[in-house]
């Protein structure tokens, strides 16, 4: 390795230690931190953000990219020194466009943003959340402006959270998907009902919890380089390629989603476990980009956590585990239960065909929030109307309405989408390992998840950032992102379950 | 305030955020971390402390410092704002001599040496940890060897935990100790032993913790602003003044210290909690020295969770939670048992007659080490010799000598001399409490804490490091640090439970 390559990944092991600082800092205080604690947690990832981006964007680097540049040409796709080279390019060229100040401000604002969002959802009462996402939405606003302006100014956004994709593009996307999804949805309407009653009586937590961390660990989500904790919100976070942790929450209402998140979180997680472990402390470790992060969890909690030959194996077990509450239900009501369709308020807990639906109007709203064509103080109110001319469903309150995600307490507008694509990469990718595995559904129903396994870590988990994620959907599945492969899963599970 | 001060103390927020992000990476290392997780954040905490250190050191501070000490001239002793000149001027002045890649290799040799220290610990094997800490004191002979040569190499590092402590002062208190405490143990071994078979049975855990934590609550602590968790070594840590954690841990042989321990990380953690929140983000903020420290946690610990009013209050509960081990054992009994006097192996369960002496024996293998007259290897065998020699017992194994504390692991070298002076600080100040509260005695027996906490507010916890140590004691008892209340202490408690 040259000598300044060398430099250039010191530099940049001490900006990823910094921001991997702020993320233990930031789950700490979503699983750990007392009460009282939050200003100045606040201040110290303020800090070390504003500190993060300032040896980033520090002249030396800069110029140590340039001079690589030179010196390693890009004409090798497939080699890391390359593809570091141009990730660490790219980056580097959208952070000297954001002052530390901005980003130190974006951190308080945050802060303080997301303990009103806790507080409002908790009361659901919208308006202590109201003059917070206002700022929010102004900040966003103003780290757009940063940029030089581009097609549309939602395409800054989205650029961050999946790199070189565009709102046009988004859109096309989600045209051509909503029609087949809505048209689907109203054949299932229109057709008998399934019984799932038996879901929304009580649970035990705990037993939950426990069958939970047994599925993934068969799963192989790996105990000796992660940890699962109870949090207000499921999420995963990554502080190293050795500690990879997920939270999980319990929710009275709808008891199951306690098991499902956890397998959700387990796919982010191991595709993070299965990052190349040369890559550490540089910008290649990690997922992609978020829409390949979500096809990996929508794959674990979806395509296999409910699917038949999934319940095949585990169902004997789980019913013992809940005799009382699974009395005299069978695998096949068990299973169709679980994937009942039903337009419902919380998107987290949505069922795979209304989905999308609640991802498209989170898009329109924040197109129209960063374009200023809808006002932070109107959102309740066309949150509820959207939820009806989509789903056909009113939040009774904001609590189970605009309240209910905790994205926009942090500034993160333009990470919704990213949701649906991936549901649509998760298909593409099933339809690529089906025929890699050919007895893929036999191996699931005994509950063997090595195959799987080793298969995802081959062709995506060991690429980290190497690749941009439309190069390697296309690598691997020879297309670019594409709903038709999510809408032939989609018709086929439902055509089964409803007898369309 | 005038602008320099306001300057200085920006950046002194940012040096603060960055140790205490350090701190909470350190908390999660010892209480959540995954096996796996330790080499990244090794690199994480040597990172941040590494910036912390440049910041700290970078000359524009040594301007400021240097132009406010000619603006703000120290004659008021009483200032805030000479106080945090006063004490950023010391710690910088001490900083400059250490280079930033020292600190930074020090954290890293720390997390191996950690690492290996459990390991050593958990197999009692002195030969995993043994090269560990022979780079470990390489590191502070060399730390040593950045500053100008002082009376002793040892003041150095005695200086860190207790600024303006000499090694000649310190073993002058000793030397005016030992002989007491040995003259009392003799007279203790001579006399009628007490009963405490029933305290060695089996406790539940969670009941200990629980009560415990009743007991802690009663005394004041703040669990809005702190928590408390399980860790392999009991230990205090602050995140903020309103972050303030403790942990405890359980011992088979020894369960009672599950309680004992809660009760002595409660006494820091009230400390912290109760500085100043104006100092908070400077070197103010917390407490002053590590002696003035264990005042406070020996003081709830013993003076307090040791004394005979305290159980009146609370052994009806407590035998009420624990009836069959307690059975038949009177109030007397039961205060004779946690008090009994019986040389043992490990340091943080040793009585309050024999614990000074373990901090001796570590005291001359420390200053051994420093000097080079004790090699690493030979630490065994002399541990086991000093103990045989000063308590009259030899350990059966590393595990209970010398592979007993954490200290040595990650580099506190002049740490531990600071317990047996805070045993001290607490009789003496202890003294001036009962003169003040007349009916201290009384207020405890009815389980009423509010007294002593808030002169303890008032009088030590509101100044965090306002006050050097040896001031503040002054300040409070009319004098310097001295032995003599604590042999008064020892001698009236000890001669009434053993009749001397």
């Amino acid at each position: 390795m040259s000598e300044k390559l060398q430099q250039l990944k010191e530099r940049l092991g001490e900006v990823n230690d910094l921001a991997r600082a702020s993320d233990i800092l930031s789950w700490d205080q979503q699983v750990n931190m007392p009460a009282h604690g939050n200003q100045a947690r606040g201040q110290q990832m303020a800090t070390l953000n504003k500190i993060a981006q300032e040896k980033f964007i520090a002249d030396e680097v800069g110029r140590l990219i340039a001079d690589l540049k030179q010196e390693y040409d890009g004409a090798d796709p497939d080699s890391d020194e390359d593809a570091l080279i141009r990730v660490a390019s790219r980056n580097y060229d959208k952070a000297i466009c954001v002052p530390p100040e901005f980003v130190s401000e974006q951190a308080l604002v945050s802060a303080k943003a997301f303990e009103a969002w806790v507080e409002a959802r908790s009361k659901s009462d919208f308006s202590i959340f109201r003059p917070h996402l206002e700022k929010v939405v102004e900040l966003v606003q103003k780290y757009v402006s940063f940029f030089p302006p581009g097609n549309h100014p939602y395409d800054t956004l989205l650029d961050k959270y999946e790199p070189g994709m565009k709102t046009e593009e988004v859109k096309a996307i989600f045209d051509g998907l909503r029609p087949k999804q809505v048209k689907l949805l109203k054949a299932i309407a229109a057709s008998k009902q399934v019984k799932a009653d038996f879901l929304h009586k009580k649970y035990n937590e705990k037993k939950l919890v426990d069958f939970g961390v047994g599925v993934i660990t068969k799963f192989g989500y790996d105990w000796s380089r992660g940890r699962q904790d109870k949090a207000p919100h499921p999420f995963q976070t990554t502080f190293s390629v050795d500690d990879v942790r997920i939270t999980t929450r319990y929710e009275e209402d709808n008891p199951l989603a306690t098991m499902f998140s956890t397998l959700h979180e387990s796919g982010h997680a191991m595709y993070e476990q299965g990052s190349n472990p040369a890559y550490e402390r540089t910008p290649l470790s990690g997922g992609t980009s978020l829409a390949v992060h979500e096809s990996q969890s929508r794959m674990w909690e979806n395509l296999v956590g409910r699917s038949l030959p999934f319940w095949e194996h585990f169902y004997p077990s789980f019913k013992k585990t809940f005799p009382a509450q699974l009395d005299g239900v069978s695998l096949k009501t068990f299973y169709k239960a679980i994937n009942k369709v039903e337009p419902s308020f919380i998107r987290v807990n949505a069922d795979e065909a209304t989905y999308n639906m609640h991802i498209m109007l989170r898009l329109e709203l924040e197109i129209g929030m960063v374009e200023g064509t809808i006002a932070v103080k109107d959102l309740p109110e066309i949150w509820n109307a959207k939820m009806e001319e989509y789903l056909g469903v009113t939040p009774p309150d904001d609590a189970r309405g605009v309240l209910q995600d905790i994205h926009w307490s942090y500034g993160a507008i333009g990470y919704f989408s990213t949701y649906a694509l991936g549901n649509l990469v998760s298909a593409q990718l099933w339809e690529k390992i089906r025929k890699d595995i050919r007895d893929l559904d036999d191996q699931i129903s005994r509950g063997n998840f090595d195959g799987l396994l080793a298969w995802l870590r081959k062709n995506i988990h060991q690429y980290g950032h190497k690749y941009d994620p439309q190069v390697l959907v296309q690598k691997v599945t020879g297309s670019r992102i594409t709903p038709e492969p999510y809408v032939r899963y989609l018709t086929k599970k439902y055509g089964e379950i409803y007898g369309l």
